[in-house]
Formats: structure tokens, sequence, C-alpha cells
């Protein structure tokens, strides 16, 4: 009889054109926030195929508003639910939770699409389609390594708990209501598009708001104003000067290669009315990067504290101080030791895939791993099958061949981690 | 019997309370763009009941659209009737235009306003509403110079020509309609809000746009992108060096206590999409102040070059060069020789009411001043008795006093001028 691993390889070559199938039709669906029932009922007709334990929610937004960690924009998730399955271990082996979020963002500008983003169209050995990468490709992985230990009888002592969650893309309360309900294990893994590198630690954000105040006037004797343009330009500087100090103090090894290992980004900026007057509120929104070992609340004081310092540059600010405010999305930061078991077990899978070693680095996004570190007390490990630079953008698609290699890994580490 | 200034003086003392009421009831009608017809029509009731020639016409935009000089937002004229009356002379005499605008800006957010903005309140000799300084009052003391010197039949050989025409506040196409249908006259009064300084000169202006490129990336990495709102302050403070250099090379006296003559006013930035996303693009509008004695086009071709000098300091500009459009309003500049005749009368008989000399300045807003001197070739002095400080703001107000005293000057200037 062979062994394991040859077994799996085996059954997903196999059962390549079916897993195809599967995530084509999860493509096809499009599940932009508010609208991922029909992409769940896909994952609940897979699992119950599986003939897991299966559990459908939708979560109660006025249960977790209470939480201290819960972000959305929305204000119910009546129609959104989130799915967990359990394959229950035989006992006296480690756990494992799998981790896929089934939200995509929205296709935006569709003249910048080749082709339909809901196609799901192969060419080349690459599936197109909005949230191919980010991340149903993962997700597919998830299932097919889930599939594969089913169907090849391979017993498990720990559990396995499959997710697949709502709500990742707005900061993570699908996610959180999984956490919430209870649900535990030894290790996470999320397939996020990593580009199969392995990222152990996750970079974590959160959004703000600065609001600049100038002094209105007419633009022909602008010299009785006081340009709220010109304002917000110190504060731009001073900002990337926090930055700057902030990011000379990370050595962290998997940093090296990175320029900005904790970048802040002002991503957005409007103000003033009129051409001939001048601005008198200019507003920038950022994205303020948090370490893999910050507290966020440490890193919002940070900025509170710097942004103080531009009275002493410029006496406006006394009377004008700048307002923050933190809106919006944000993303815990999460990290795992590097020397942690379930890091060598994957590792050493990724190597025999592969035939070489894996790349690992430190994630320069956040992902739903922070609220399994921070919140559920879970590491967690970043690793799959898409690419960040084709995520969130037009003509996304995933390399097919990526997406069986990354269900090899990790049905091969679930069958160490949990025997 | 009295001489000719006393029994002018007298004849606006007796007859206060009906200029008073005149005035307000032109501001209780709320005149923006495309609803002037109805504070025309009582412009049109009182030059009636003076006994004019009256010359009333909805301005022909297809014809007026071929004038190089014209400027609007709108596609039609038709509702919005220009206003002319002719007082003519016995001949052999000097002529004079009066003209006003009948166009208000938008009061605005309504609750900067302690009173209603067409209330035409009066508390402590200051009257209250949208208009009243820019330029309702001027009007009204136009009105009443004239009505003073037909009601004391008081002889002149050169025409007086009152214009009340529409479109001031959105570049002047009112007045360049009356200039082509052919009112001329040897001299041109605007009692634009001048706060009863006398302008020989008015500054000229012109909105721009800027686009500035950048290249979208995520935050995350936000190294992978380049921030077009870090490019737009490079712009932005590249533009105001021009103002410098433009600024340093203007000498006139009238702009002696002026710190920033012909200012450059960046007004409005907007640009980005996604706090957690690098900019991609960043447009900026502005105002282009323009010297008195300066030709539009070659102001234009100034700030186009020094745009083109920005690939020399920073090489993104080489192949993302900044994207200048000339959209929207613009303002003809305006000057009249300091030693003209009618700057001479005016002063003297300003001299005489105030108890005073004048002050002599330039203006640093434009007016339609600008087309009647380059396009009609009519000298024009701006002189009126609003103040800027209040133009165009919430709770904007005339002091009555100042109607009537400006009322008294223009009416001996007149008798003077067209004797």
């Amino acid at each position: 009889m062979l062994d394991v691993d040859m077994r799996v390889k085996q059954w997903l070559q196999l059962h390549r054109l079916k897993g195809i199938r599967l995530l084509q039709r999860l493509v096809q669906e499009n599940s932009i926030s508010g609208h991922e029932a029909s992409a769940q009922a896909i994952v609940v007709e897979k699992l119950r195929e599986l003939g897991l334990q299966i559990d459908i929610w939708e979560p109660n937004i006025s249960n977790l508003q209470q939480h201290p960690y819960f972000v959305s924009p929305r204000t119910t998730f009546v129609g959104s639910p989130n799915v967990v399955a359990v394959k229950k271990g035989l006992g006296g082996g480690r756990s494992i939770i799998l981790n896929g979020h089934i939200d995509v963002v929205p296709e935006g500008d569709i003249s910048g699409w080749e082709l339909d983003p809901f196609s799901a169209k192969i060419i080349d050995g690459k599936m197109y389609g909005r949230g191919t990468s980010d991340m149903k490709g993962g997700s597919i992985s998830l299932l097919l390594a889930l599939e594969a230990i089913q169907a090849l009888d391979i017993p498990l002592r720990g559990d396995v708990i499959f997710q697949s969650v709502i709500e990742e893309e707005s900061g993570g309360a699908g996610s959180l209501a999984a956490i919430t309900r209870g649900y535990k294990a030894d290790v996470a893994i999320i397939p996020e598009p990593t580009n199969m590198k392995i990222f152990p630690k996750q970079q974590g954000s959160m959004w703000f708001k600065l609001v600049v105040k100038g002094k209105s006037a007419h633009g022909g004797t602008r010299y009785e104003g006081v340009s709220a343009i010109e304002k917000a330009m110190t504060v731009h500087h001073k900002v990337l000067e926090l930055e700057k100090t902030r990011n000379a103090t990370i050595h962290d090894p998997l940093y090296q290669s990175v320029p900005i290992p904790v970048p802040i980004n002002i991503g957005k900026i409007y103000g003033g009315n009129w051409p001939s007057s001048v601005a008198d509120e200019v507003t920038m929104e950022g994205r303020m990067g948090v370490a893999p070992d910050e507290k966020m609340e440490n890193v919002q004081k940070e900025l509170e504290k710097h942004l103080a310092l531009l009275a002493e540059i410029d006496p406006w600010f006394k009377d004008h101080p700048v307002e923050l405010k933190w809106f919006g999305a944000r993303w815990v930061p999460g990290t795992i030791d590097s020397e942690h078991d379930a890091m060598k077990v994957l590792s050493k899978h990724f190597t025999k895939v592969k035939n070489r070693a894996p790349i690992i680095e430190a994630s320069p996004w956040g992902t739903d791993g922070g609220l399994f570190t921070q919140v559920g007390n879970i590491p967690t490990i970043v690793f799959g099958p898409g690419t960040t630079e084709v995520a969130h953008y037009p003509n996304e698609y995933i390399e097919i061949e990526r997406v069986f290699d990354t269900a090899e890994i990790i049905a091969n580490m679930i069958i160490e981690w949990c025997q």
C-alpha cells in the first residue's frame, strides 16, 4: 500500500476536475458583503456530501456589538450566514481550524475587466474572477484537503473545524462570531492569498480620519485666510515622520526585505468648496499599520501624541488642533511563534510537495488571524494559493495548480497535526 | 436758489424712505443665476416711473458663445433678461454707463444666517440679506442718482446709460451681451462692494484644474505605489513658487499695501478612493489672479510653462505630467488711467461729500469692468457702497448711509461729467 502522502496526491489528481468545477461554481456566485447566502449554499452542499456535522447561523449583531473587537459597517447579518463544519477526531489529538472567508470585495469599474468578473473562465491554467485569489481558491484548497482525508478514510485523533465566514473584508465580524460561538482549536490555518508564502505574523491596521482646519477668505485676498490645504500638507508630512520613526524600531528578520514594514498610508483627501475661496477644512483618511506584536490602543496613542507635536512647529495647530477619528474597518494583528510546531509541520509538508523550502514572511496586511490570536487565543498561520497583487483588482485570477498544491500541503499537515 | 450739489443732497434726504423701501423689495427677490426676472421687474418698474427709454432682452446664448470672452455654465438665458435704460442727453456731452448686476450668489448654508437671507431687515442702520452689498445696494445708489437728476430736471448734454445685467457672478455674460448689443460710453461706473474705495484697476482671474497622477497599491505595501497626494503637494508648492515670482515683479503703487497683489489660490482638493489604498489621482482646483495690465493668454502660458518644470525636480512628472485645464468662471482684468478725467471728477465729488480724500486702490477681484475695458474699450471705475468682507457670506449686509452717500457722489459726478 502507498504511504499516505502519495494517496493524498493521487486522490487530488483523480478529483481535479470536480475540484475545479466546485471553485467555478463558488466564484460564479457574487458574494459581496450582504449577499453571501448563495455562495454559502454551495459550501454547505459540499460539507453535507462529506457527512460532517454542520452549524449554520446568522450572527446576532446586537450581541457582537458589545464586543470590543467588533467592527462592521452593517446593521444586521440577517441573510448572511456563517458556516462551520466539524470533523470530530477519535480523541486525544491536536485540533485545527481551517478558516476561509466567503465575502468578496466589489468588482469595481467593470471597464477594467477583460472577462465578466464572475465568469470563472480558465485560460492557460488561470481561473479568472472576483474572489478567485481572495479567497475562494484558498477555501477550495481547504475543502479538497478535508474531502481527501474523508474519502481516504484517514483516521485523525484531533478535531478538524472547517469555517466559511462572512465579513472578513470589513473587519472580521464573521470570524469574531465563530470565536465567540465557542469554536476553539490548537492552531488555525487561513489560506488568504500569500502567494504560497508562509506568514506566521500578520500586520494589523486601523483606519483614521484627520480633519485639518483653516480659515476661509476670498482667493483674491487669500492672505486674509489660512489654507487648510497647506496645513494638511504639514500634517501629512508629520504623519510620515511618525511612520519613519516607528519603522526604524522594527528589526524582525521576517521584515528584512520589506522597505516599510508597517506603513501609514494616507489614501484619500478632500476639502475646500470653491476654486476662488481659501479652503477652511481638509479631511484626510488613512490606514495605520500595526506591527504583529503591538497593541492597537498603544498605536492609537502614538499617533495622537505625535499629532500634538504639530503645535510646536506651527502655532496655528495650537488653537486649531487636528481632529483625529478612528473609524471604519480595522484588522487586529496576529502572530505565531516561528518555532511553533504547527509552523514546523506546515513547512515540512510544503518542502515535500514543492521540493523547496518555503518563504517565510510577515504579512503586509491584516487577516482574521489577528482575531483568532488576540480574542480566541488560537495561534494562526496564514498560507494560501492566491496572490495579493491581483486581489481587489480587475482581472483577479488564481493559478489552479496552486490550489491543488495548497490542498495537498494542508491535507498532509492536518494528517500529521491531528494524528 | 441752492446750487446743484445741495439740491441733490436735499432730494436724497427727502426720498430716503422710498429709496430704502426700493432696496428692500429688490433684496427680497432671490435673484440667483437663472432666477433674475422678478428682481429685474422691480428695476423696470422704477425705470418706467423715470420715463426712460427701456431695452429688455434675453441674451441669445448661441450668438454669445461665438465670442472669445464668453464664459457661462448656462445653456440658455431664456427667462433671464438684461435691462438697459437710456437717458438721452441734449447732445455734445460726455456719456456714462452705470452698471450693476442683478444676480446674487446662493445664500449657502442657512444655519449660518441669523436672519432670513431675504428678509432685508434693518438693524442699527444696516440692511441684512443676500445681495445687499453685492450688489443691489450699489444698483440702488445708481437708480437714486438717476432719479435725483430726473426729478430735479438737471440738464445733461451726454447720455446716461443705466444697466441692470445678469450673470456677473458666473463670468459676465450679461455685461458682455450689453456690450455686444452696442451700448458704448466714454466711461463706466460699477458700484461693486469696494467699501467706498475707488478702484481704477481690477484684478482678473481664471479657474484652473490640476490633475495629478499617482500609482495605486495596497496601503500595507504602499512603497509599491506612488501617492498622488504626495505628488499633489509638490505641485502645490511649485504653484506657490510661481505666485511668488509673479508678484515680485509688481511695483504698482496701488498694490503697495497688498501682501500678495495677484494671488494664486488653490481652493479645492480631492483624490483617492480608499484609506487603505495609495491614491492614484488627485485633483486640485484653483483661481489664478491676473494683474490689471496682463493678457489672460500670457498668464495661462506662464502656468503651463512653470508646471513643465516639475519634471526637473521629480522625474515622475516627466512620464506623468500634471494635466492643466482652464475651466469654469473667469473675470477679465480692467484698468483706467489714474489721471483719467473721470477719476478726477469722481474723486472730487467723493471729497466734497465725505469731507476726506478717497482711498484709491486696485481691486483684489474681477468685475464686469474687465469686459468693458477689454471688449468694449470703455474705461471703467469700480466704486460702490458695499463691503467685500460680507459679500458671498452669511449675514451679508450694507450700511444704508453709504448707499445714499454713494448715490450723492455718483449723481454729482454724472452732472459734471455729462454737463
